[in-house]
């Protein structure tokens, strides 16, 4: 799986680009079904009804066929053609209807007349199309058929949940939503990034535990937590991935804590980067975060994105579509996020055992005595900072915020003074 | 009162300009008066010789003429032609006096040679008259005959009083000096905001208790404070009025505290009134503010004003007349220090009673599901930030700085989610 | 001493030049007992060999002569013209050598061929010579007489040290480093600045006791640290002085803590001089800073310098010569540093004993009623701001910074305020 990840990744969302996902439904079945073949995640399922704090799980939604015809029987529109076609989460229909009523069940973009919207009603019960607005205006006046073949009956709301356990309890969670019919970046691009994220964490055993979450929005999250309350005091920092594989700068959305551990690790990872990024403030918009950040549950989990939701136009149309992402995109945002987690692995903090002036390195083969090449040894700065802050109250990342020295180096400076005891670790 | 609040505060300013006050007297006396016509006030009087702190309440001081007549005996200056023409508190003359013992007694500003300082000594014995530069400089070499019939007797320091209870006993003061004659901005429009506040505040009950002081500068602030030591726990914050009739933008001069509730309120109405505006740090210098930020006193009092005293040429001249100030101004003045006070009775801390995710909005009708008008629910922005923020420990101004979201737009919003149980007010 | 510092500062530089220096011998007590002739500084030494933390004192080092001849028995190159001509702690020689074996002992630099670089071999054993790379060009293939008559024999490390008790035992340290040979700026300017700022301070009784240290760089500070490990406790703050004679805007490098009292002194010092001046972060690379932040040393430790240390070409260089540092410059460098020690010794917190408003100040004569002259008196904004923040808890550095108004008048209005009994010293 590791021989070219983009290419990989693109693939899978191709795969999965066709189905027609709800919040509920076998599409979603299907789709966790395809991601089973890349990680053993466990599928889960609670009934239509169950409470969820304010909510309830919903009646499940099942779509066979939809289309409209014109008086001369011909399809005019087709869900098979493309799932966008229907109003996600329609009542089922099947009468003749004039035009105007048609149009007070059709929804189109007047701005992006070309584009079918991505329009659902989960708690409203109605019918409805989606198409193109240069369809719409050719629309004459005469007898249609629309015709959708949908059910909404008492089943499942159904979600993957992928969890190994590390050196210890604590966990970061890995979330993003699962529910979006044939859109690519939002949020085809999160699932692969997190598919593959959590394949390659899985080759080696890690210092924290590890949960992906792969959810309908709002009520998969709401669902989640609702049903494991309990247990989650041991989560530690969670990242929504969306939106992943387009050409904008990465992107993260700051936890409501603003300045956690989790934001600074994202903060050092973009600008070790050097490239093009943005850090934007927390707000109680967006995807699961929301949830995740609400004042009861409270905990400190941001949003990885590349452009944010609403600000490409694109954006909940048939132009989010395979062509609209790429596999470079999507490779630099998994080593973004893989960068992320690994500071968090690393990011311990030290004793200098020798903390009464400097140590003499040159007795120990740290110090280039004749000026010359550096590359065997440590970086030589890197060094001399951690011996300086490791005072037991200054982690690696308050190090490298502070020397403006890459984390990796330091992190590598670590690993030698504690093998010559220089450091060692505080626990 | 309130059909046209700026031509009625003008038309007041005209009518107590051509008093003269000082910091005692009749024309303080005869001031407060006329406020009472407009409101309520209590006047207070307080012996000569009474011991403030480290002041005495000095003499009172009062003036029927003055004049200089030239040796045919033409007064080429009058004093009831304009009050500036005698240094204010100054003691009585009737003699002849050469051209060079006069100019000792004048006061004139060489830079604005037109206009008539206004000059004042209230603790230094000496009389004196004030005129324009041009008139000193046509001064001949001749006998002057001076005269001052003004008097400095036992008498009493008077002040205005307004208090009224609101549903707390902690207060809100507003105070404005009253002791210049004849100087418009300085200070009769911040004597006739105070008074058209006041009478607004009047008419409906208030969550905090207001007091209005209309008192001479320094020695009024200081013996107001000396006599009600021990009722300053009570007091909240405080806005001192003055200068607030001219054309300079709406500017706040900070508390010492520099970001109390207060100073925030300011900066919140400011900067959502987009218009231009001054937010400036606290000195010791200024107005009485001074007395109020004094160590052993040190109240949050910030001082409200457009043109800060000094700054502009108008400033302590005949200049500064009501030809310089405009009802427009006023107006915008009373309607700033009106929304400051309303953030004030308004910034209340919720709790919110659905703590663990978001509660599902649309079911109780505050969710626009056909993503159309949202001109009759409260905006929804403004529920996310109140939802995910209201856990006891955040107001509301906490929220609106944090949201960059209208104050009054969170108000709403709050009021709302109280009505139908999801908010409570945290007491 | 004082008739004209800059001058004297630049003869005894050019006295102490030609001595050949190292962090051991006779070049250092040659030093010290010249310097002895303007300071009473105690001579200490501590054997070779002793432990310090991680270190050992090592070997002293001595020289007579060194030199290289060619075939023609010629001498190419002779220490007694240029100390820097032999690498410092060179082991002895005295041997012919082909150019390819000679070559491997020349220290050249290729960017500054005619300048001699100046390098030291202190913990490796090795012989070596340092020429200017346009010799090192010219050399042929020959026979060279390779001579150094050095000597490493169990002797001394030493250093001068002068303390002075003051009105407290919280003692400030002033070190400069006294190892480089024929180097002015770094680091002869650091020198001359230390022993003419000793003499100013040895003549009135301060508020703290100091304690200057000549030392070797870094053995000489950790030699100095354990042997003294007892008496850290007094060490209020340490100023680190180097590099003080060049052109280079004034600098302080602060302390690892970045905004303690001398931090806040230095930046006051350097602001209100009016000139430019440069704040560099902390970092643990540098001078003598590094033994004393060291984490389990801990003392707050800045650095005073014109241009930082290898910044400038003429750093560890033979251009490093009297002549590349100046009178004017070793003057303004004595006079910042002295300032502020100034603002130290004079830094005090005052309770306002009238605090309740402001004090009559008409009648304690620092008012002037006809608003003239005021150089007699105190600066008014001064005594205002004063009077306004002692509350005991701001001191006069605290009020400066606030107020920006400069220390000195502050502390004029502060001595003027307690001769009048309007404010007390806190103690």
């Amino acid at each position: 799986m590791n021989t070219n990840p983009g290419v990989e990744m693109i693939n899978l969302i191709k795969c999965l680009y066709p189905i027609c996902r709800s919040i509920t439904g076998d599409g979603v079945r299907e789709t966790l079904r395809i991601l089973s073949d890349f990680i053993p995640i466990k599928i889960n399922e609670v009934p239509s009804g169950t409470r969820v704090y304010d909510w309830n799980v919903p009646f499940e939604w099942n779509i066979k066929d939809a289309w409209i015809k014109n008086q001369d029987g011909q399809k005019i529109l087709n869900f098979k053609d493309h799932n966008l076609h229907v109003l996600n989460y329609s009542t089922p229909v099947d009468k003749k209807v004039n035009l105007q009523e048609l149009k007070e069940h059709l929804f189109t973009i007047p701005e992006q007349p070309d584009l079918i919207p991505y329009r659902t009603s989960y708690y409203k019960e109605c019918w409805g199309f989606c198409m193109s607005h240069r369809q719409f205006e050719k629309l004459s006046e005469q007898e249609y058929h629309v015709f959708i073949d949908s059910s909404h009956e008492p089943g499942f709301l159904t979600w993957g949940e992928l969890f190994f356990e590390g050196g210890t309890r604590d966990e970061i969670v890995i979330s993003c939503h699962i529910c979006h019919p044939s859109l690519a970046n939002d949020n085809l691009s999160g699932i692969a990034v997190a598919t593959f994220l959590a394949d390659s964490l899985l080759k080696n055993r890690k210092r924290y535990s590890y949960r992906f979450l792969f959810i309908p929005g709002t009520i998969g999250s709401i669902t989640w937590l609702a049903l494991n309350e309990d247990q989650l005091s041991t989560i530690k920092y969670g990242i929504v991935l969306a939106c992943v594989g387009d050409s904008g700068p990465i992107t993260w959305k700051k936890t409501k804590q603003e300045n956690s551990e989790i934001d600074r690790a994202v903060a050092r990872v973009f600008s070790e980067s050097g490239q093009k990024y943005e850090l934007i403030p927390f707000s109680p918009y967006g995807y699961d975060e929301r949830q995740f950040s609400s004042p009861g549950i409270n905990l400190p989990f941001g949003c990885l994105m590349r452009s944010p939701w609403g600000t490409f136009p694109e954006y909940h149309t048939s132009a989010d579509n395979p062509d609209f992402i790429s596999a470079d995109c999507l490779v630099d945002s998994l080593k973004k996020v893989t960068s992320v987690l690994d500071i968090l692995e690393k990011n311990r903090t030290y004793l200098n055992l020798n903390p009464k002036c400097e140590p003499r390195l040159g007795k120990r083969g740290l110090y280039s005595q004749t000026g010359g090449d550096s590359s065997s040894v440590a970086d030589h700065m890197a060094i001399l900072w951690l011996l300086n802050m490791s005072d037991g109250k200054h982690s690696l990342l308050d190090i490298a915020e502070r020397s403006n020295i890459q984390f990796r180096k330091l992190h590598h400076a670590a690993i030698v003074l504690k093998k010559i005891g220089l450091l060692e670790e505080k626990v």
